[in-house]
């Protein structure tokens, strides 16, 4: 992180937002395909160096090349002013674009400006590059209420996500007013991005529940390869790509001709906290593993054959003319083949959280997805799970949250300004 | 990690330890100096596919370069016979010379072997390079009691910790039977690690706490650059470097003349949980944080002034004929000139694990440090910070362990086999 001081030297707040285009804050008015082309190309912007611009038709944190790391927090608001609330996500909006540029938090930085005043950064990230830094802004269903004389605004598209079958919901777990998704290949940028969000919004908003995440479980571009979930598994072979255009532009973006205009170009996020019960799976056979999954554990193949990114074939039959995928295996019951060809951008993580009173590790996955409409691309395909799924034998659904994504923000505004137009 | 069996194919148990030297597992006798030498040198061995050896005179994890990411778990032992007790540390060991060489924790594999067993490796650590993996074993004071025949074994620099006022220490996380300190530069290793070796101990030790830590605290080779603890300062300075052999030496390793004689050449491990109150900390002033800490929150220059390896001058006086460092600032209180030379090689992490109630992150530092003699190197310190540290209005030690750390293996043996002899 750069501690030189951004001029104008006052100006923490939002009203600073105006400067930032002097500032050395890079990345003006990119689409997200075109800013993670730039990522991808430039010259001595890969690992550590890599950095995304804030500012663009969409937020950035969606189609960017899956981190590594994740640090999530969903917030409740205070009891605050309509136009406090904007002003909040203003100065949001203003920190995320200075972090992901790699600079601190606020104008003066950790380490100098007024001594007797705590600093406008928490320090931790000096002298560390941005590592891919992506700060994704989100809206709940229940910021939708009366409190902000928003009522009217909420989209039709962010539901409230129904009861599945088989959830186990922690209310410690659920929901929230808003949330901040930031990831970075060094998890030591993704915390201090959250904690000094954090700290930017005390007595305006607080943390409601939070995650670290600590390995990603999907590639977003061709060019990763597929990670393995704590199953063991590859995760993610079939999720859509960023090079897929049409398919994202068609399953990811909302659309102005649904409504309402302010979320054109953003999307929908709907979070999972899903805890594995890992001993039980660590004790269960190769085989069981193998036909919970349908794929093979080692090279990521469907059970009908082929290698990783062979189309799996359902109807495929084996010995006793039984299929040789389960049609209760996960890739069988996830597939869009049996979803009216529902998808969704996947980006979760894997976690743990220490261990329990039994000694067992408190780990699992930290489902996130991307959509633009959850009523017909998460709903049904998590139904089909809850109810069939093998691998509910293995796996509690203890964290829900659903948050509109609003579109990027231009040069000059904030995340989010739409809704108070 | 290579999934290509290890021969012979049968011998999962510590048996198999004696076919190591055949199965391609690096680094036979080697000291720690020169394990990490070597580590370092080696053409293409840096970053993940850096590979420390298991077997040595010391075990690794101590003055190897620290990893920056830590899965540290402590174990209570299930009611087995001393029998037992050396065939699971051999079973772990056998495990451990295997994972830091980037092969999986058993001869099979995650994925091929017996259809109908559970896969002896969990699978997610397959095609990942070992990252630079070590791991480090201790028995804590409670392995010494009368169940195992070995209370007349335990080393006298084993003691008890005293008591350190203003301690908040919460049952749940203090002590242990044993630990097992995975160190790596990639998270999903470390986690793997502890995973595979509490999954190996199932029916004979259970984790009874555990700590994933993000960011590492200290440099232990000068060629490393200081980290940021959570306060946002630089942490380690003033730590002792693996090339300091005299030191090294001296402070850490314990001898033979000093006994028990199977802990010549192993350490003292001292584990503190330490919660940072990090909101308090964040509305501080930077005044007051530099004078809490002794240093600046930028360079991490003493107050006396110089740059960041310039020696403190706590002699120094400023305005009024008061010193120019606080007598109270961490920086003068854990000094070894302020503790009759004591010094200790520090390899703490950052963690976080999520956030409490009142939506405060729940973060702090999980300190680590390795020495010789706890009574006259760690309690001295500690008692002198826990009576008059200016930083204790802002931390509070809520988890505690103390564990001898046996001398390394020779290869066909096993980390703690002296202990049997």
């Amino acid at each position: 992180m750069n501690d030189t001081p951004a001029s104008p030297k006052k100006g923490l707040s939002r009203r600073g937002l105006l400067s930032l285009a002097g500032a050395g804050v890079v990345g003006a008015g990119l689409g997200a395909g075109a800013s993670y082309a730039v990522a991808a190309a430039a010259p001595g912007h890969s690992g550590a160096a890599a950095s995304y611009p804030f500012f663009g038709e969409h937020q950035s944190g969606i189609t960017t090349p899956a981190q590594d790391r994740l640090h999530f927090a969903a917030f409740d608001v205070d009891d605050i002013s309509r136009d406090e609330l904007a002003e909040l996500l203003a100065d949001w909006s203003y920190a995320a674009s200075r972090m992901t540029s790699g600079l601190g938090a606020g104008g003066y930085g950790p380490a100098s400006g007024p001594y007797d005043s705590p600093p406008d950064d928490t320090g931790e990230a000096l002298d560390l590059p941005p590592s891919g830094l992506t700060i994704t802004f989100g809206l709940g269903p229940s910021l939708f209420d009366d409190r902000f004389g928003l009522a009217g605004k909420r989209p039709a598209a962010l539901i409230d996500l129904p009861h599945f079958p088989g959830d186990a919901l922690i209310d410690a777990l659920v929901g929230g007013d808003l949330c901040i998704q930031a990831c970075s290949d060094d998890p030591q940028i993704a915390v201090h991005a959250i904690r000094n969000l954090s700290r930017i919004a005390f007595g305006r908003a607080s943390i409601r529940w939070s995650q670290l995440g600590f390995g990603r479980t999907s590639s977003t571009t061709r060019a990763q390869t597929t990670p393995r979930n704590l199953f063991g598994f590859k995760d993610g072979t079939a999720n859509m790509r960023a090079e897929d255009t049409d398919q994202v532009n068609s399953a990811i973006w909302a659309h102005s001709s649904e409504g309402p205009g302010w979320m054109a170009g953003g999307s929908y996020l709907v979070a999972r906290k899903i805890r594995m019960t890992i001993e039980t799976w660590d004790r269960s056979s190769l085989r069981e593993q193998e036909r919970v999954i349908g794929r093979t554990k080692g090279e990521g193949a469907p059970l009908s054959g082929g290698s990783e990114f062979t189309e799996p074939d359902f109807a495929l039959a084996g010995r006793g003319d039984a299929p040789l995928i389960d049609p209760a295996s996960h890739v069988k019951l996830a597939h869009p083949t049996n979803n009216d060809g529902a998808s969704m951008l996947r980006r979760g993580y894997n976690f743990v959280d220490g261990n329990d009173d039994l000694g067992r590790l408190n780990a699992g996955l930290f489902f996130i997805s991307f959509q633009r409409d959850p009523q017909t691309q998460y709903v049904p395909v998590q139904l089909s799970l809850a109810k069939n799924d093998a691998m509910n034998e293995y796996v509690r659904h203890v964290g829900s949250g659903i948050f509109a994504v609003p579109p990027g923000a231009r040069e000059g505004s904030f995340v989010g300004a739409g809704l108070f137009g």
